[in-house]
């Protein structure tokens, strides 16, 4: 079953976007009188009829609407620097949703390889991944200074991490780490690695020091493990 | 620290391959007398030093060998079909090794999208990524018809699963399942999933129903969620 996007669905009429009406059309080939399934990223899944399509997209008339909140007990924020090649980033932001993620700050540090992003890219590689893996909540996507990161998120309750390739061998694994909080908050550095500055903040800001296994992972590897360590644990808990 | 790669690290004098010559002088500026490290992708790393530089390569001295053993207590072989985007079959391949994989089998099923593989080029990018990642094993890398792969592994000893999009939804959940054996097997379908017959044929060899979360995963998320849920029960049986 195919999924196509809409972010309000509270109207009972309305219309596809081009790209979306383009998509139920001439990709999909459905016509005046087929019944889609829309979704709004905010938990909403919505049966509609397509009333007419013209120049200016598909019509829809909404038919039922169900609502459904978040599932999962943990909510995952994960701040990454982005990667030097833009489809790294977009890979890691695909597979996250797919696997669970509720917040993605894209990090500008010391050593960060890019800090131009195209953020209404990477929401349409998100939305696409939402439509495709049928999770209906579309994460909050951001670009922050690490400096801002940490001033709007030091001081907040979660399970609170930084994964650096010289941590000490003796630190957290995230694989055998309690979750004592619903909020877990991960960081993950460039390629470089974080500067000692940086990593020193943040450990002022109550993020601890955090391994994920043995090997040396690449940026996207790393921030696509800790989703699927933290979907494992979340099963695990309940 | 950059690693090298050589097939065969048990003579004391050898030549780098052209590929990996090329990359040890012009991209990283080595040069007569400076010492490197190189693996075999089978457990050793070597130190050597590097005597002279010609046409045919970089001729290189032994020092020090140190041969490692596996490191973990499952083995890993999953079976996934190959993707339509060659792309996706790489990503997956570079990401299981970074996070931790025994085995693959290419599988060519009723639904495979892609019948050739090639595998000299899956062979380049696994070098790639066991050097990246420092992990020191090459994983074995084979296609093979479903028939054929069942045949060979239906009677072997192991946890054995096959997931696909209509499992039960009260099938085991691969968070939560129980190992109870050294080796691990998991079957991972194409997009348009395995066929009822693939499902069948593969039950009566002992592969049982399997889930990886609750939503719909692509085939290589599949393949990656896998490798890191195994790797993360792997540390909590520790």
């Amino acid at each position: 079953m195919e999924y196509y996007y809409h972010d309000d669905l509270s109207k009972d009429h309305f219309t596809l976007s081009s790209e979306e009406s383009k998509h139920c059309t001439t990709v999909m080939h459905n016509r005046a009188g087929d019944n889609i399934v829309i979704i709004d990223g905010k938990g909403t899944r919505a049966e509609g009829t397509i009333l007419s399509i013209d120049r200016s997209g598909c019509h829809i008339a909404i038919l039922t609407r169900r609502v459904e909140k978040r599932e999962r007990n943990i909510y995952l924020h994960i701040a990454i620097a982005p990667t030097k090649k833009r489809e790294r980033i977009e890979f890691f932001l695909e597979k996250a949703i797919e696997i669970g993620i509720e917040k993605v700050t894209f990090l500008i540090c010391a050593r960060s390889e890019r800090e131009k992003i195209d953020l209404q890219r990477l929401e349409r590689v998100a939305i696409a991944a939402v439509k495709q893996s049928h999770t209906l909540f579309l994460p909050e996507i951001e670009i922050e200074k690490i400096e801002d990161f940490l001033h709007n998120n030091g001081n907040c309750e979660a399970n609170k991490w930084i994964a650096w390739c010289d941590a000490a061998s003796d630190a957290t694994q995230l694989a055998t780490a309690p979750i004592t909080s619903e909020k877990v908050i991960i960081m993950i550095g460039p390629e470089g690695d974080f500067i000692q500055r940086e990593i020193d903040l943040a450990k002022r800001d109550g993020f601890n020091e955090l391994l994920l296994g043995d090997h040396r992972l690449r940026t996207e590897t790393a921030g696509i493990y800790a989703c699927c360590a933290i979907e494992v644990k979340n099963r695990q808990i309940i």
